[in-house]
């Protein structure tokens, strides 16, 4: 007996175990425990391997080496003696580089807010710009040579030459210049836009003056080994925390106002955009036209149910034409500039949901009339990656071949679409400069990392690297995908279920949910191992069923599957949640008594919600389930706790305003829930979260005391609302620990 | 069988068990719970005793009714209807009246700022006034009928006549008049002082501008109920979070500045005291001279290691002398004013702890020159209770008779003292105009409440209430008060040990320290239950045994015993609770591996201090322990962290300031102990706690989690030092589930 019973147990003990910091992001073996990378790029239609030592240029037929056409081995000593004699600091690796030119032999390498550009056949130097070490937002035009950046709010450029042209003087904190506006909703990431030339200079221009001012508070100012040392205060400041405004406009409070400038590098002269009055309105995709002269915005009005695409003349600043309109009666979201065909600047390309699933449109660019749907069907466009004029064809990716998908696409101007590389898994595509070719990173499931060199004309696939799983030998649960009913009755949800590590079916297992469930974010897809995140492997070792579910709201599923919680966030989202709740329950290994939940963000707004929706009395809040709280034990990480603390962009899309929902924002509020909790629920939140502002959290802890319920709390002071590094594999263990106090 | 064991715990059945709500202040329950009381003042020497309908005279000789003597009843139906006739506010009681004249039949009330004097055989209102509902600090006097005030920093004086006539102007956040100042140590409570005859006022005028302002936020800025009425911003104003800078000077930082102003009601001029620079000075202990013309303050060092009394001209502001001056080693912290002698304004008295306890010292007002220390011994005057003219004695109070009494004496000119009243216990004496007779209000580890009349003349005693204990009929656990030896090895300690309720000697339970430890407070007394706290009892109810020792560096011991602890808090304090384990450990039914602790305030710096004071490794820190910590479970609230973000007057005179006391610093804090941090501890906090500002608890989070170690938190949000009504019964749910959830 003994030894049937000893047998399998030393079978189990030659397979590895996970430790934390395996599994989580900025745990200490990490790294190591990710599929193996190579760093590739493109010089023009050249794959080009950055290494630690050299650069390769990469046989695109047979995926070799083929360093004799790049005419000078492309070595680091090399490189390095170029930079030393040029006064400039040594690289470590060529990680960073990049080809700018097809047809010279330059490499572009930066230095932090530096770049050097070295012609590596000629041995020098060519050409190299230093820009403040403390500027930010660095736009760097290769034609030009110019770059835009931003010093203490104030927008500058410098010129090819080294020259530093100033283009606004009144910048702060209330007063931006070339920084990202609107929060970075609508796609929004930057603040500068150079035309193709670099000589003009689009940017956001954002007066903040009567947005409120989020108190952040820093409370380690000082330098603490002064204070030990025995410096007295005048030396080293004062150790008093300080506050650290943070403008923040609320949902239905008075929102920023932003104007668009042009800025001309030869005339040095800046005109903005006669838009009007800029009082509730999005200026948003901006994007030059072909003839250098026109820009194209499209505008979004405060309750985001409308839009226009509007062509303004970039010399004189006024509007030129309004090309269409665009409505919804829940919201509009443009996401994506219109893009020029290459081949014919009176074409562009639109992407609209207006379908109900984001596709590719073709518009006359002289009349504003759509020509054409590029694409169709029940499937999402996720990103236009661009243009292959010997074809004359559009590649995007999408998930149209699975929706846990995403695959690299091409289409015609006749709507005829095909798949392009491997039709498996989720892919990061990235062209070369024809587009006939390019470089198709990947995972799957059961593949860790692939990369292949594509053609995209013939469909020729070279593999030039294939990753070994980095797990193997080690002890990996289970992961299994399905999918099972929404609320709604219809709709497919597909989940995640991953079983503990050494699984027996036999036994009883508590069972934590992970939830995000919030629009623009998904958490089941075809990556490695489904997407299952390290901690669920963590969770899985430790004996617990781990299990997630992406419900109505969330992205990929079109607009009616993400439209389905307008006006009322949470509420569809947890009828979904509660639907997988029932899906484990029926799962005789699963202990019923012992669900958790874990979620951060709008996951720690899904968490709360969960936890402080259940109530066995009557109640006049409609979105209150009657009965007990099927969780026993949740995590609720930098969580929404009322919509009404959260920005105007994002929060009044899905929920309008208080001042037009007051109902919505009421019943969903945890404020008002925080009477229903039962279960232990801990809340986790950065002392310094600027997103979701600690007001969420600490207004929650004071409903819940005023109301008798007895949360439990925790805080990483200085972080915002997301840890990193090593403070979260501590927030990992934080929360691992508190399911092992009160699940296990 | 059956029977036998049946029958204690059908015995134990009959007593009541204690809820929450009955132990912890602002339980809804817990004022039944308290004893009964009776509220007792003085008309001059007439014993007047103020209840709901009425006010009855009280024979001293017999405690009985004897409301003839009034003239006419004082009900509360003719009180109200004089009132009304006035177009004054009805009362509800008389609990709040006093009667300020000894010659005339007048009482006075108060509601709210306004007060009203009514002459209840004239039946009508005699005077009244009305102070603005915003003001503060009012300061009365009741033989001009002045009324001092503050409103929005600035300071102004009602006359008898209802003028208001302002003080200053410029008053602000940054600049005082009329306000506390020193944050209230050197006894400090207010900021006027009247003379005797109410016509000069001494003021503090406070400039805070040069001090750091700690930020603390207020979350809840708005009212909801607008919100979610859907009403917009414009009308309710923004929700988002503001802060609300408080001035806070931090150890060893720049402070405020302090000057002494008079104000003239007559001339309506003011003049301050030529001090000079007041930089680094405290002016402290008031005390207008009997000419009502010379004032008396006594001035300390930043140091806080000597000081002067010096007497100022107040028509000039011209120093007339300094009297004396005293230093200590250590620190000198006077308490309390001198006070001439109502028979004799040529003398004064003066407290001071320069012989190693507080005592009372006779003093030449004309020379400045000690006549006689009236008081002597091993034991520490607490307060002047007053003076009686006809015997030229003073009463005090002090703890002679026990270190944890405090008794009722007097003591004559020539230093014989003798004890008033009741021998045992503790003592709230109130004294009657002539000083003759006071009110001896006391409790006793016995005795709930008792009441008596006192005749300091003769001694002779009448008790005019007794409290039955509201705690018969429950099941009280065992309370006992013993002494262990310090750690340095000499002094006694007095220690409280609460056995679980039904004490069963032959089992093992977990053991709970409540600590306080710092100076000014002690937690063993002679009070009712050994001075038990509610939450002592409720967690010996659910099986604690709860244990608590008042350490080296807490109050009614002495100099010596007191500044132990100088330069390096919390070291010798943790050295003497270590003995106190060390007593529990030898308890054989204490479970030494279920050892827990709690505090707060000073206390949390003790509960965080003993968690994080232990290390198996070497360390360079000579105040970590070597070894394993005998605490599992801790929980701190309201802690000190690091001294260095405590404020400049009480930090300064235990610590020095950081630049002269580095290692002090360093080496106390616990951001460079968090790393030894292996039981479970909370830490809990006021979120706008201005006392131990946030930024304590969240740097030691801060320091926790680069450490690597796990601490708990909670916060209760808008809530400052001390959590008062339903929050503290929350706070107390919060403590309990902590032990029970980690200890039980």
């Amino acid at each position: 007996m003994l030894a049937l019973v000893a047998l399998p147990l030393t079978l189990m003990a030659q397979k590895k175990q996970f430790t934390i910091d395996d599994l989580i992001p900025g745990g200490s073996t990490y790294r190591n425990m990710q599929p193996e990378t190579k760093y590739f790029t493109w010089w023009y239609d050249a794959c080009m391997e950055l290494g630690v030592d050299d650069c390769h240029l990469i046989d695109i037929d047979y995926g070799l080496q083929r360093d004799h056409a790049l005419l000078k081995p492309l070595t680091l000593t090399n490189i390095n003696s170029i930079l030393e004699a040029a006064g400039r600091k040594k690289i470590h690796h060529f990680y960073y580089a990049s080809f700018p030119y097809g047809n010279r032999s330059c490499i572009l390498l930066p230095d932090g807010n530096n770049k050097t550009i070295i012609d590596w056949i000629a041995d020098k130097v060519i050409w190299k710009s230093d820009i403040d070490p403390k500027a930010t937002g660095l736009d760097w035009n290769k034609k030009s040579l110019a770059t835009a950046y931003v010093l203490d709010h104030n927008l500058y450029v410098q010129t090819s030459d080294g020259v530093n042209q100033a283009i606004s003087y009144d910048g702060g904190l209330e007063l931006t210049y070339g920084e990202s506006v609107h929060r970075n909703e609508f796609g929004i990431e930057k603040g500068t836009f150079w035309n193709e030339e670099g000589t003009m200079l689009a940017f956001y221009k954002m007066d903040q003056s009567m947005v409120s001012q989020y108190p952040q508070v820093n409370v380690t100012p000082y330098d603490d080994s002064q204070v030990y040392q025995g410096h007295d205060s005048a030396s080293i400041g004062s150790r008093c925390a300080i506050v650290e405004p943070d403008p923040y406009p609320m949902a239905g409070e008075k929102s920023h106002k932003v104007s668009i400038g042009i800025y001309n590098t030869t005339s040095k002269k800046t005109i903005y955009l006669n838009t009007g009055d800029p009082t509730d309105r999005y200026f948003t995709n901006i994007a030059w036209a072909p003839d250098n002269r026109h820009i194209y915005v499209i505008e979004v009005n405060r309750d985001q149910n409308k839009g226009s695409l509007d062509e303004y003349d970039a010399e004189t600043g006024e509007k030129t034409r309004t090309l269409f309109t665009e409505s919804n009666d829940k919201y509009f979201e443009p996401m994506t500039p219109i893009q020029f065909l290459p081949w014919d600047s009176s074409k562009f390309i639109y992407l609209s949901r207006k379908d109900g699933y984001n596709h590719i449109y073709l518009y006359n660019a002289n009349n504003g009339k759509m020509i054409k749907q590029l694409t169709k069907g029940n499937y999402e466009v996720m990103e236009v990656v661009g243009f292959n004029n010997a074809l004359q064809t559009i590649i995007y990716t999408s998930n149209q071949q699975d929706p846990l998908q995403k695959n690299v696409f091409n289409v015609d101007m006749k709507g005829k679409n095909k798949i392009l590389g491997n039709s498996t898994g989720y892919h990061s595509p990235e062209l070369s400069g024809s587009s006939t070719f390019f470089i198709d990173k990947y995972s799957s499931p059961m593949i860790a990392r692939h990369i292949d060199i594509v053609n995209s004309e013939t469909g020729f696939e070279t593999n030039i690297l294939s990753s070994k799983d980095p797990w193997l030998g080690y002890n990996v649960p289970q992961i299994k995908v399905g999918t099972i009913k929404a609320a709604d009755g219809v709709t497919d949800l597909y989940y995640r279920l991953i079983l503990p590590t050494d699984f027996d079916p036999n036994k009883k297992y508590p069972a934590v949910v992970y939830v995000y469930g919030g629009p623009h974010a998904h958490n089941i897809d075809a990556t490695r191992n489904w997407g299952a995140r390290g901690w669920d492997i963590w969770m899985a070792q430790k004996g617990y069923v781990m299990f997630c579910l992406d419900n109505r709201g969330s992205e990929n599923r079109g607009l009616a599957f993400e439209q389905a919680t307008f006006r009322k966030l949470g509420v569809e989202e947890m009828k979904d949640q509660l639907k997988g709740v029932d899906f484990l329950k029926s799962l005789p290994y699963v202990d019923a008594e012992r669900l958790g939940i874990h979620g951060w963000s709008f996951g720690g707004f899904m968490t709360s919600s969960l936890l402080t929706s259940f109530s066995e009395e009557e109640t006049d809040n409609p979105y209150i389930f009657k009965g007990k709280c099927p969780f026993k034990v949740g995590v609720a990480g930098g969580p929404v706790i009322d919509w009404k603390f959260y920005e105007v962009m994002y929060g009044e899309r899905y929920m309008d305003t208080p001042q037009t929902n007051p109902e919505g924002y009421k019943y969903t509020s945890l404020l008002n829930k925080a009477q229903n909790l039962k279960g232990r629920l801990m809340v986790i939140y950065g002392g310094n979260d600027p997103t979701c502002v600690p007001q969420h959290t600490l207004s929650f802890m004071r409903a819940c005391i005023d109301a008798g319920t007895y949360p439990d709390l925790f805080c990483y002071p200085g972080d915002g609302h997301n840890m990193f590094g090593t403070d979260r594999i501590h927030l990992h263990k934080v929360i691992t620990r508190y399911f092992e106090d009160h699940l296990k």
